[in-house]
C-alpha cells in the first residue's frame, strides 16, 4: 500500500490550455513605458491626451494637466518647447559567443536566440526615471550580447550549464520593469552576457481546485495570469502597479507586493513552492504543503534575490475564487494625518478591504489636474460639491486627503466592511466622497505610468520611490523626506522647485508602505541624470535615519546596494556572500560585484574565470 | 536634520522591570515532562490522579483512564504492574575542557558554569518518547560536558568565539522540549560538548507600544512572556503546546507553530526581527520594518535551523492587545468526514477564531475517559445528554467527532464569529456541545502531556507527530496512516494493537495541521526503542507518500533527517551545506554529520579539526 504514490490520490489536477500568442494589438513599447498604442501626447493647446483606449484617461483632453505641473515644479513646461527621444539609440556592437553558442545549439531552435541590435537594447534596461532618461538622450554604455527564450526549465538549465562552462554571465528577463538600475550590463564586466527572456514560459502548467493552488512557469506576465486564471473561476488577486508587463519569476526575484496585498497577500504568501535552475541544480521540494518545519528551507532566500543566485522557471501559488462582489469606495480626510489616524484604526480592528490607500494633497490635486474640461453641467456640480465639503463641512481643500477603497469578497463580507469603514471614517471627520473617485484613484495607477515619458519631453525627471516604516515614525518620515529635499534642492541651486508627494499604499500590524513620487526640473541642469541621484540619495538617507526601510518592494539593484551596509551587518553581508559562493561559484548571475549582496566589492573568486 | 537619529522619533518605547526570578514552586522536573509537583499516580483501586493543583486535570480520581487505554491498546495495563523509573540515571565523565574554559574565564561568573552530573543529563536530551525511556530504564550514550548560562548577548558571542578557538561544539539549549532528537549529543563527536542554556536571558527589553512591538531575550520561556506582557496589557498569542517551558529562540530555530496561529499567526509571522550569535560575528538588520524587499534576507534562513547556524540571542515580536473577550465554544459532528467539510468552509469563508481543532473518535473517547467518577446527578444529566444527542439528533457516539474552539478579539469580532461558526457546523450536522467541553478540550493539553511517563511505567510508549498535507489527501493521509500502522504492527508480530489517533489543529488556504498520537504496548519486546522507530518511520514513510509535509512544526532534529533527501533536491541541500560552511566552517553548531542539512554525510571540512 506505501507504494501508491500521491499522484493517485490527487484527482483534481487540470491543465488549462496554454495562452494564445500574444495578440498583435498587445505589443509593448520597446522605447519607453507600456503598450505601443498608449502615450501621453502634449497638444498646441496645451492640453494633454492619453492615446488609444486601454486606460480610463484615455481619449480626451486635458487642459489642466501642464498648467497644474508647472505650478508644482516651479517651471513653465510648454508644448511647444520638447526634446523628442532619440528614435535609434546608438547599441554596442555584441561580443563573440562561439564557443557559448556551439554548446547550446542543440538545444534550441534559431528563433529562440537573436542577436539584434534593437532587442539587445530593450534588455539591458529597467525602469527607473534615470535609465529612461540614458535611453532616449544619451545612451546605454552596455547591453546584453545575445538574448534566449527558453521555452521548458531544461532549457534554462542548458542555459546556465554551459554559462558555468563558458565564462559566461546569465541575467534573467521578465518583463523589464524593474526600478533598481537591476538589468543594467555593468560596463567593467568581462564577460559576455546573456539575457535570458522568460515571456514564452508562461502557461500555467496544472490547477488544482481542490487545494486551490495552480503551478504557473515564471515568465507568465499579471495580464496572462488574471486572464487564465480568470477563465477557470479564480484569481490570485496579485496586482503591482506593474502587473500588465511583470512576471511571477520577476515577483519573486524582487519580493513584489501588489495593491490588493490586505487581502490576498504579497507575494511570499501567495507564492508556496518555487522551482529554481542554479549552478548546482535544480531548487524545489517535493511537496505541496501549507506550512513546514522542515529543516532551513533556502528557498525563503530567493524571494528578493533578485537574479543573483539562479533563475525561478515555476512557482506554485495560491488560488482565491473571483470574488462574488467588487466595489470601490473613497472617504476625504481634512488632513493627511486624520486619514492616517484612519488607517491605523482600520488595521487595527483587523477590517481588510482588498486595498486601501491614503494619498496626500499633492497626489489629490493632481487627481483634479487629470480631468477633461467640465460641461456646464458637471462644472456646476461639482462647485456644489465643493461648497457642500468647504463650507457646511469644515474641509479645506487645499489640506485634505483622499482614501481609495477596494473591496473585494462575498456580499455579506463587503457590505460588513463597508459599515465598519465608514464608522471608523467618521470618527476622523471623514466624508464619503463616491465610488467613482475610488474606482479612478485605483486604475489611475495604470495610466499615469504613461506620463514619465511625457514629462522627460518637457525636461522633467520623474521618479517613484517607497519605504516601510513603523506606525510611529510614519508622518515624522513624511515631513523629513519633503524637507530633506527641498533642502537639498536649494543647496544645489537647481531651477524651479522639487515636487515631492506621497501616498500610505500597504497596512501592516506595525506599520506603512509609503509610497514617494519626486519630480525635478531640469532644463539648464548640467547632468540631469547625477542630480537626480544625488536627490534621491538624500531622501533615502533621511528615510534610512528616520527608521525606515531601504525599500518595501522595490528591491536594492543597483540602485540602492550602497546602502546596504547601512541597514545590515557584516555577519549578513558574509552569509550572502557565502551563500552565493555556494550556489553559484562562477558568479555566473554576476553581482559579486555590484554590491547586491552588501560589504562592499571584494574581488571574484579565484575560480570564477 | 538628516545626523538626528532615529533614537530622537521614537518615544513609545519602555523597558519594563526585569522578571523575578523564579519562584521554587515553578521548579521543573529534571526527570521527565514538565513542573515538579505535577505527575499521574495510578493508585491501587485502579483509578489515576494527576498531582498538584496546575490544570484543570489535577487532584480528582479518574477510573475510566487506565481501563480505557487497556481496551484501546489492546493489553491490560494492570496498575500493580509498574516498571518505575531509574532515579539516578548513570552519567558519562565530563571531558577536558581546560583550555575553553581559561579562554571564557574573564566573561563569566563562577555561577554562571557547571559540570554538575545531573544538570549535564537533562541538557542532553529533549522529549522524544524515544529519549525518555533511555533516561528512565537505560542510558543516554553521551550528554554535554559543560552547561553554561549567558546573561547577555556579548557572553553568548564569547562563546562562539571561544569554541572556533578551541574546538569546542555548542548546543543551545531554551526549555528543553523539543521533540526531534535534537539535543541528544552524538557519540561520535570527538569534540567537547558545551550546553549554552539561554534561561537567564529571559528579559523584555523594550515595549513599543505605538507601533506594537516588543524585543525579548530568546531565553524567555512562553510563560514568563506571557505574564510579564499581560502586566504591560498584551500578549503576542504564540501557545505551542510547550509554551509553559519552551523559550523564544526556540521557537525561531524549530518554527514553530502556536494553537492560536489562525489570529495570531505562526512564529515566523509573529517574529520581526532576530539578533543571533555566529561564528561570523551578530546577524541582524538594523531597521525594525514591517515588511521589506531589501535583497536575500538571510534571516528567513534562521527559522527552522535548529541552532545548526548559530544562537539566537533576541527577537522582536509583534504585539496585540490582550482581547477584550475570550469564549471556548465546542461543536459536534456525526463523523470526523463532516467535521473537516465543516473546518474546510470555515477557512474558505475566512473565519478565523483563534484556536479551531477537530479530534478524531478515539480522542473524544480519550476525553471522557479522564472525566472523574460522575456523581449519581452528573450521571443522569449525562444519559439525557446522551440520549439527546443519539436518539433525536441521530448522533452515534462511537462515531462523532468533537471540534474545540477558542475565540478572542472584541465583543463584536467574537460575536459575529460565533454567529458564523454555528450556520457553518449546522450545514454539516454538527451541534453545539457546549463551553465547558471547548474550555477543558484546549486546556487538556497541557496536562496530558504528563500521560506519556505514567504509561511508560506501564509498558507504553506513546509519541506524537505531525504533518501538514492539502485538504484534498487530508482524509486519505489519515486513513492510510492509520492503515500502514496496523499493517507493520501485525508484520512485526507486537502484543496487542497499535492506538492511533489524531487531530487537525491548524487550517490554511491550501490545506491543514494533522496531528498524530501513536502508541505501543511493548511489554515483552525485545527493544522497545527501535521497535517503535519502526513504526514511526513507516506513519513517516506513508505520510510522505501522500504528499504530507517531512514536519508541521516539530522539525527535523536527528529524527528526521534520513526523510530530507525525500523532500528535497540534492542542490538543495547543497545549497544548506554551503550556508552552513560560509557560515559556520569549523562546524561549531555540530550538524555536518547527523543529517539536518540534507545531502548525506559528507566528512567535516578540511578545517574543522
Amino acid at each position: 500500500m506505501h507504494m501508491e504514490n500521491i499522484e493517485n490520490i490527487r484527482t483534481s489536477r487540470v491543465t488549462p490550455e496554454p495562452p494564445l500568442a500574444e495578440d498583435e494589438q498587445d505589443a509593448e513599447n520597446d522605447l519607453g513605458w507600456g503598450y505601443k498604442d498608449t502615450r501621453f501626447e502634449a497638444l498646441a493647446n496645451g492640453s494633454v491626451v492619453l492615446t488609444g483606449s486601454r486606460y480610463n484617461l484615455c481619449g480626451f483632453e486635458m487642459p489642466g494637466l501642464l498648467p497644474w505641473l508647472s505650478k508644482s515644479i516651479g517651471a513653465d513646461l510648454d508644448p511647444n518647447d520638447q526634446v523628442l527621444p532619440q528614435v535609434d539609440p546608438e547599441v554596442a556592437p555584441a561580443r563573440d559567443l562561439t564557443a557559448f553558442l556551439d554548446a547550446i545549439k542543440g538545444v534550441f531552435e534559431p528563433d529562440q536566440l537573436t542577436q539584434d541590435d534593437r532587442v539587445r537594447l530593450r534588455h539591458g534596461h529597467g525602469h527607473t526615471g534615470l535609465e529612461i532618461y540614458a535611453l532616449f538622450y544619451e545612451r546605454l554604455p552596455r547591453v546584453p550580447d545575445l538574448v534566449v527564450y527558453p521555452t521548458n526549465h531544461d532549457q534554462v538549465a542548458a542555459l546556465v550549464s554551459a554559462a558555468n562552462d563558458h565564462r559566461v554571465v546569465l541575467i534573467p528577463y521578465g518583463g523589464g520593469t524593474n526600478v533598481t538600475r537591476a538589468l543594467e550590463c555593468p560596463s567593467d564586466e568581462e564577460r559576455p552576457i546573456v539575457s535570458v527572456d522568460m515571456k514564452r514560459m508562461n502557461r500555467i502548467l496544472w490547477i488544482d481546485e481542490r487545494n486551490r493552488l495552480a503551478k504557473i512557469e515564471a515568465g507568465a506576465a499579471g495580464r496572462t495570469i488574471m486572464k487564465q486564471l480568470a477563465q477557470a473561476g479564480f484569481t490570485i488577486g496579485h496586482e503591482p502597479d506593474s502587473v500588465e508587463f511583470s512576471t511571477l519569476g520577476g515577483w519573486v526575484a524582487t519580493n513584489c507586493s501588489g495593491m490588493k496585498k490586505s487581502r490576498y497577500g504579497n507575494i511570499e504568501d501567495i507564492v508556496t513552492d518555487l522551482t529554481v535552475a542554479t549552478s548546482l541544480g535544480v531548487v524545489e521540494r517535493h511537496t505541496q504543503c501549507p506550512r513546514e518545519s522542515s529543516g532551513i528551507d533556502s528557498r525563503r532566500c530567493l524571494f528578493g534575490s533578485e537574479g543573483a543566485l539562479g533563475i525561478v522557471t515555476s512557482a506554485t501559488v495560491r488560488l482565491h475564487p473571483l470574488p462574488e462582489v467588487s466595489r470601490f469606495a473613497s472617504l476625504i480626510f481634512p488632513s493627511f494625518e486624520a486619514g492616517f489616524a484612519f488607517l491605523q484604526d482600520v488595521e487595527r480592528e483587523r477590517i481588510r478591504p482588498a486595498s486601501i490607500r491614503l494619498m496626500d494633497n499633492v497626489q489629490f490635486q493632481f487627481g483634479m489636474a487629470l480631468k477633461a474640461e467640465p460641461t456646464w453641467w458637471e462644472e456646476r456640480k461639482s462647485r456644489l460639491t465643493k461648497l457642500a465639503l468647504t463650507k457646511l463641512r469644515g474641509m479645506d481643500l487645499s489640506q485634505c486627503a483622499l482614501a481609495t477603497v477596494v473591496f473585494e469578497g462575498s456580499a455579506r463580507e463587503v457590505k460588513a466592511q463597508q459599515r465598519e469603514l465608514l464608522r471608523l471614517a467618521r470618527a476622523h471627520s471623514g466624508l464619503p466622497a463616491g465610488s467613482d473617485n475610488g474606482e479612478r484613484g485605483y486604475n489611475l495607477t495604470f495610466g499615469i505610468a504613461y506620463l514619465r515619458d511625457l514629462v522627460l519631453r518637457h525636461h522633467v525627471l520623474a521618479e517613484s520611490f517607497e519605504t516601510s516604516v513603523g506606525w510611529g515614525e510614519a508622518l515624522e518620515l513624511c515631513r523629513r523626506v519633503k524637507a530633506r529635499c527641498a533642502d537639498k534642492h536649494s543647496e544645489l541651486g537647481l531651477p524651479g522647485k522639487p515636487a515631492l508627494s506621497y501616498r500610505i499604499t500597504q497596512l501592516y500590524p506595525t506599520g506603512v508602505c509609503i509610497y514617494f513620487y519626486l519630480a525635478l526640473y531640469t532644463k539648464g541642469v548640467a547632468d540631469p541624470i547625477l542630480t537626480y541621484a544625488e536627490l534621491e540619495e538624500a531622501a533615502r538617507d533621511e528615510i534610512l535615519a528616520c527608521g525606515g526601510s531601504l525599500s518595501h518592494h522595490h528591491g536594492v539593484g543597483k540602485l540602492r546596494a550602497q546602502f546596504l551596509n547601512r541597514v545590515q551587518t557584516p555577519a549578513m553581508n558574509a552569509f550572502n556572500r557565502g551563500l552565493k559562493a555556494a550556489l553559484d561559484p562562477r558568479d555566473v548571475f554576476a553581482c559579486r560585484n555590484q554590491g547586491l549582496l552588501g560589504g562592499g566589492n571584494p574581488q571574484p573568486a579565484p575560480n570564477g574565470g
